[in-house]
């Protein structure tokens, strides 16, 4: 077992990923608070009010890959379960850099959404469930969405220079959201902010 | 779901690969009988003496990922359990065509090793369990190893373009194989056979 941080992408290596959470004992996980979210959420005055208990939304492992379009970077992300207003936790998303490069996220507890749009606005939200891989093709944004009860954790994997352009999201969102309906199921419905 | 064989790798897709056992029900896997392995196993008669059961030694999911850099390649490898002679079943092993591209694989059940070697000659055993990932570096010949009692399984994710070079392996073996000492533990011990 490596210590924290020191991974040999030339050699190999093994790291401890829970199949239960997630969680390494091993490995530092970047975590993203609600204040980390501010205008991603379309209930502004929700946010507001839950700003003061700043809730954990979402962490996951970034080993610092390599950025060579050779190596993988992988690892686990855990979106906690909670709400916005109706608006599930979700990630920030992202765009990779590299735009051409997909990404395959495999799902091992909870259960949501992966929803993903490209620049020309074909936009899918795909089902996350334990034993489920999902694949997000090149171009596509994607997003993962806590439609659940408990921690969605998903193992991921994609090129190691693809590279994260968040900008694009942070400024104009995703054209679709995910909100729990009437009857507390998830609904797919229009970003009314889009591209503001 | 999609239909068996159909993945949309430009729009994405979902597919179920369960966590207990990596088994699909909706891809079909490749499977690799003794009888494909000829020559592979270091104990020739303990070989032959097996050949009429022609037990599945191992499995696994090729998807027929786009042939692209941009692509993920994915899937689970299924090895099974059991020996020949003292030498634990295992898989062919390959290098990538595209030397310079690595693969990540996620443990989901059992126990054993990835066997990797470059063409240098450098090797390494690393071990694989439930919820332990091992990366596999550009430039190694990779190999599965079962040295339990039952199925290793896991998960796993390569570039789409990387390809698979079996004939090296074939023609030269690994430097190193594992068997069960004396003892009934796994023992790391030089290929004799190597490079004939």
């Amino acid at each position: 077992m490596p210590e924290k941080g020191t991974f040999n992408w030339a050699k190999g290596f093994v790291l401890d990923f829970a199949l239960s959470d997630g969680m390494s004992k091993t490995a530092v996980s970047t975590k993203r608070y609600l204040a980390q979210m501010k205008g991603m959420f379309a209930d502004d005055a929700a946010y507001a009010k839950m700003l003061p208990d700043n809730p954990l939304v979402y962490e996951f492992f970034e080993l610092g890959a390599p950025e060579n379009s050779g190596d993988i970077a992988f690892g686990t992300s855990i979106t906690y379960p909670g709400k916005v207003g109706d608006e599930y936790f979700m990630t920030k998303g992202h765009f990779h850099t590299i735009l051409e490069t997909a990404e395959v996220y495999y799902g091992l507890s909870g259960e949501g959404f992966m929803l993903i749009e490209n620049p020309e606005g074909d936009t899918t939200a795909h089902p996350i469930a334990p034993g489920k891989a999902v694949y997000v093709p090149k171009r596509y944004a994607h997003r993962s969405v806590n439609t659940g009860s408990v921690p969605l954790t998903t193992f991921f994997a994609f090129r190691g220079d693809a590279g994260h352009n968040y900008a694009t999201i942070e400024t104009k969102g995703f054209r679709k959201l995910i909100v729990a309906g009437v009857d507390g199921k998830p609904e797919i419905t229009d970003n009314p902010r889009w591209g503001a």
